[in-house]
């Protein structure tokens, strides 16, 4: 389902010092698996794969199938990891121009732009509207703001506000649960020892994902597979090559990985891997900074900084197989000169562009990886989430940092709290 | 119309070595008006402000007018600075979610994506639609392809193809000029010694950006404005002192600059800037890597890594002004603790945030300017591609590179049309 192909790393990296490094690999990754590291407390993401609550699958599908019967739009309500792993989820999985069937899945909450919120309530106006606040605490800035504008639509407009609002949120505590006790509303629950970044198959993203009319069992089942699989204290696996290897990348002086989506479909995963490994790596003045860029629009772009800029950086390729696309035919006048492609689909077009860019890089010094997807679904999907996953856990422990916290992001909070006058 | 504030760099940078830097900026700067450096010859960008072609301006505005009551889309094929710039001010100008008067503005032949060109023939089937095929050679393969499809969907649907395939390219030669010939295409000229990425000020973009609605003369005078302010020898300006400022900081070891937007129609203007900079510095192993976020978004994400990664970061905050948005109103339940934001806007939220991030983000190393936008309109846009362009040609000539090339860009191409078969 999911390959490695580290051809174009290999030569960048000392094999003697490379191969050295298993003993510390294998001990990361079994510090993951026994959850006795540096916020080992914040693996039950991993933990929850090994016991699949299919109960719960079952009535989120349910609610879903209810959004998706009454529903114009869902409006999904959060920031970070409560928004990242649905958007990029239903972006790989759902068409980009063609209106699927079904609700259209909004966000708002996400940022605080004023032009986007005024737009957001003319849109849903006169539209059938439900609403879904994601928020473990219920007082980050963004999401409270827009659900309290949400609300007011909601309870203007409807006479069922009670059951168009459904809140994800923590187990109790937060603001979210007094509002949600005061007024009805449906909750799922996000459990504790999951951070925002790993929560994506956990109701913040399940309920956004099944409301766009994605199998969410077979995508929770791709990543059980893939955590089963890791499960083992001498398991070796692709992710454990692909943290190894950026962490000797990471010592040897590399400043920055670039992912570069093959499939603009992917783009959305790009933005979720990014918060995974920066909010999980950026710490202590280490980390490799995560960039994300889409091949090959940005070949016409980043290209010529990727082949001849300063040597600092790794590349990751994400390329997916399974849908030809148009084929070329000949046409008699070949005033185009493009009938030597006549017979080839755009797959075949896009793969060889691929191939021949990796090579490309590598020999201007930019050693990649390619991560292969064999088919764009639900359940590839899921492997590649727990994939990175995993890999980030093991390559934060390798750099000596907790991967489950994030304590920079306090810094502007406090601030922007402190002038905005919020009392404590 | 625009301000770039400096507050957190001057701490970063030793004050005399930047003093020192001046005559060397100044050199930079009139080495550019006077075309007297590398590349000099590609600097009509430029000139061609100095002398606004009024009338090239009223006929694109003409043929804007037709295909906007003609159309339903307009689909525009191109890909890097055939698109980047008409996508950066269109997303800019026009809105998110509410959908326009006029066509639908669509891009193709911008990647290989087989699943992105098999949906798009589909949503097209059955509207009216006019096709802009934008590229300077005709020969570049993203666009070449899709429009070979494009040409055969508009011939087998319509009966006045010549009057919807509207060719944007160079004055002669290439492979679009004898296709338009042939077929009695309308044509725009594409100037010489204007290079893709500082094209958009050129039909390149102005088409497509007039076919979306917006004052191209207003844009185009926005530019033009800033070209002559900034055409005279000994010109004081924030685009030399962003330009003086950047360099030093390459030549201190920084290796990423990110530009983080404050307003998510923004997005695209990063984009655009990506390509300007990473292809007109990146180069001889030299220049910052270009990246690019969206605030406050992305301080749920790579916020972390901002604060408390690698300091080899430089930030560049890009904010706007003019629009206030929804206001917080003072609510009998305040369950959700908001009252104390009461009668402040999303626009003053949002301006909060970006002050306690700027100064978070100082504190925590990583010097940053902002540039602010006085309006969201097609004059400030004008302004902010001017700036950025200018800017770039001078910190290029301090880097001692060519600004004006791209060598690296043939390196995978060579590989890919050899792959291919393309015959010589």
């Amino acid at each position: 389902m999911l390959t490695l192909d580290r051809r174009h790393v290999t030569d960048f990296l000392n094999a003697e010092t490379r191969g050295a490094l298993a003993p510390r690999v294998r001990d990361a990754h079994r510090t993951l698996l026994n959850a006795s590291g540096a916020g080992g407390s914040e693996t039950v993401w991993r933990t929850m794969l090994l016991d699949p609550n299919d109960a719960l699958l079952a009535d989120l599908a349910q609610t879903a199938a209810e959004i998706r019967e009454r529903a114009d739009v869902l409006l999904c309500i959060g920031i970070g990891g409560s928004y990242l792993g649905a958007q990029a989820v239903i972006d790989a999985l759902t068409p980009t121009l063609l209106k699927p069937d079904g609700p259209e899945i909004l966000f708002a909450g996400h940022h605080l732009s004023p032009r986007y919120h005024t737009e957001l309530f003319k849109y849903l106006d006169g539209k059938s509207v439900y609403v879904n606040v994601i928020s473990k605490s219920g007082s980050t800035l963004e999401p409270s703001l827009a659900f309290r504008f949400a609300r007011q639509f909601v309870e203007e407009r409807f006479d069922d506000p009670g059951r168009r609002i459904i809140v994800t949120t923590g187990p109790e505590g937060g603001l979210l649960n007094p509002l949600r006790d005061a007024n009805g509303y449906r909750k799922y629950v996000i459990p504790d020892g999951v951070g925002g970044r790993f929560s994506v198959l956990t109701p913040v993203g399940l309920l956004p994902i099944a409301a766009a009319g994605i199998d969410i069992r077979s995508l929770f089942y791709g990543a059980v597979d893939l955590a089963r699989t890791l499960n083992a204290p001498d398991a070796e696996h692709a992710a454990l090559d692909y943290a190894a290897d950026r962490y000797l990348f990471h010592e040897t002086g590399y400043k920055t990985e670039l992912m570069a989506v093959m499939e603009p479909r992917l783009k959305g995963i790009g933005a979720w891997w990014q918060q995974l490994f920066g909010e999980s790596e950026g710490k202590q003045h280490r980390g490799l900074f995560p960039s994300v860029a889409q091949y090959t629009t940005d070949l016409h772009s980043l290209g010529q900084y990727v082949q001849q800029g300063q040597r600092t950086l790794v590349e990751l390729f994400l390329r997916v197989e399974g849908t030809q696309g148009p084929v070329v035919s000949e046409l008699a006048d070949n005033t185009d000169q493009l009938n030597y492609l006549a017979g080839k689909s755009y797959a075949a077009i896009n793969e060889v562009a691929y191939e021949a860019t990796a090579e490309a890089h590598a020999e201007g010094d930019v050693p990649n990886w390619t991560l292969t997807l064999g088919h764009l679904d639900a359940q590839t999907i899921g492997a590649v989430l727990y994939f990175f996953e995993h890999a980030v856990s093991v390559s934060g422990y390798l750099l000596d940092v907790n991967p489950f916290n994030q304590p920079g992001v306090e810094n502007y909070k406090q601030k922007m709290f402190s002038r905005l006058g919020r009392p404590d």
